[in-house]
């Protein structure tokens, strides 16, 4: 009887937002565990450290998900190399940038702010899920998380503020949702999830770690680790579902 | 000893898109059961049926939601004539128009429509909110309700499909959170809630009647009857919560 060498099975991956913080972190593990062949990874500034990274299993693509034209083309790349994805992490996300804060109150509400919100936080996400699609339509198991946050939780929130931010999170996750319900459709084996990270020693996070206890200030590095665990233990029946760090599953 | 003639309560009222449908309900049973004194009632299409009713009481305003200069004109135009609103019910909202339909499946989503979607249903709705304030600060129980629907509720999507319609919902009911509890604090009497209305025989409804069953498909004054049935029962610890037309509380 022949006994065939055990090969681990190909993964493919595609992290999405990977030039800094969560995402950056998922690539560096990604290869450290040597568990994505070939691994795509987006980037939207070309300063990002990502392009430092030199592993020949690693394929940078620069991408802004608020253009859809982009997101096609981008799909279109990895379809000429690759037919399936296993892995699609989606890590893009704005809570404030050099011109925007996110509102304390609803005087400093604007709708310019308030849509970029959503353009980036929910719509970004679900026009990458439309366009990969036919990446996640194979055999295999195939995950598709996306970064969301406990904010974004409309049964938890207790505190208000961060409007657009909030409420971003929320359409993210109705979004996701929706996409779980027609996946099971299109890509019976894909798992559609949301998660949250807890707060991450990003730059997202920075000017709001002053009061977040350091036993609740995750690194990059044990942020990545507690997801990649979730995402490991998740089954077909929690596509749809939104995880917290821990695997919790939060309320909507 | 003197006994006073009791006067009711002279109330103040908006209804915002009462151009038709649910809204122009509003403003026919408001007048109808003299609820209201002054009522406000905005418009964006001037050819509208509210412009016909001839009533001393009713002051309609034009007002395009999508425009925050617009809304806080309308305000200002209030308070010159007003102090305290009791009453402000937000009917503005889309689902098709001309040009536009709910999409049925992620190829039919588009990045333009999406926005659009949060645009209408989301974002007036909190720039409204905000703007509406200073109306709504006084000793008197105040409401200000916003028609969302059942199908926003992220819990209780089991169908999928109508991604823009359902995520700008969900960010409605989260946007109205976080009103609720910014107003505790600012018009600690205002009670702000979303609203399912079932499905109603307006033109928002129309194309999606067919598989609706007759009993469940309600008259605009049926509707409208149901939901003045549940915000006169609200209490203040009701703030900050999604009822269904039947005064059930809604999963988010």
């Amino acid at each position: 009887m022949n006994q065939e060498i055990e090969k681990a099975p190909q993964v493919a991956a595609l992290v999405v937002g990977a030039g800094q913080g969560i995402g950056l972190g998922f690539v560096r593990q990604l290869l450290e565990g040597d568990r994505a062949t070939p691994l795509y990874a987006t980037y939207r500034n070309p300063d990002s450290e990502l392009l430092q990274i030199a592993d020949s299993r690693l394929h940078c693509l620069a991408l802004d998900t608020t253009d859809e034209t982009q997101i096609a083309a981008v799909v279109q790349k990895i379809q000429v190399e690759t037919s399936a994805l296993h892995c699609v992490i989606n890590c893009v996300g704005v809570l404030h940038d050099g011109t925007m804060q996110p509102e304390k109150s609803l005087r400093q509400l604007n709708a310019d702010q308030l849509l970029y919100y959503f353009q980036v936080n929910s719509i970004g996400a679900v026009l990458l899920a439309k366009h990969i699609q036919p990446l996640l339509k194979h055999r295999d198991r195939a995950l598709f998380a996306t970064i969301s946050a406990k904010v974004g939780s409309i049964g938890d929130n207790q505190l208000g503020g961060w409007y657009g931010y909030r409420a971003s999170k929320a359409a993210l996750n109705m979004f996701m949702r929706n996409v779980a319900i027609e996946y099971k459709r299109t890509c019976p084996r894909a798992i559609v999830v949301t998660l949250h990270p807890g707060t991450t020693d990003t730059e997202l996070s920075r000017p709001f770690q002053r009061n977040v206890p350091p036993e609740k200030l995750f690194s990059v590095e044990r942020t990545v680790q507690q997801l990649l665990t979730v995402i490991d233990s998740l089954q077909e029946t929690d596509s749809g579902e939104f995880f917290s760090w821990n695997g919790d599953r939060l309320p909507w």
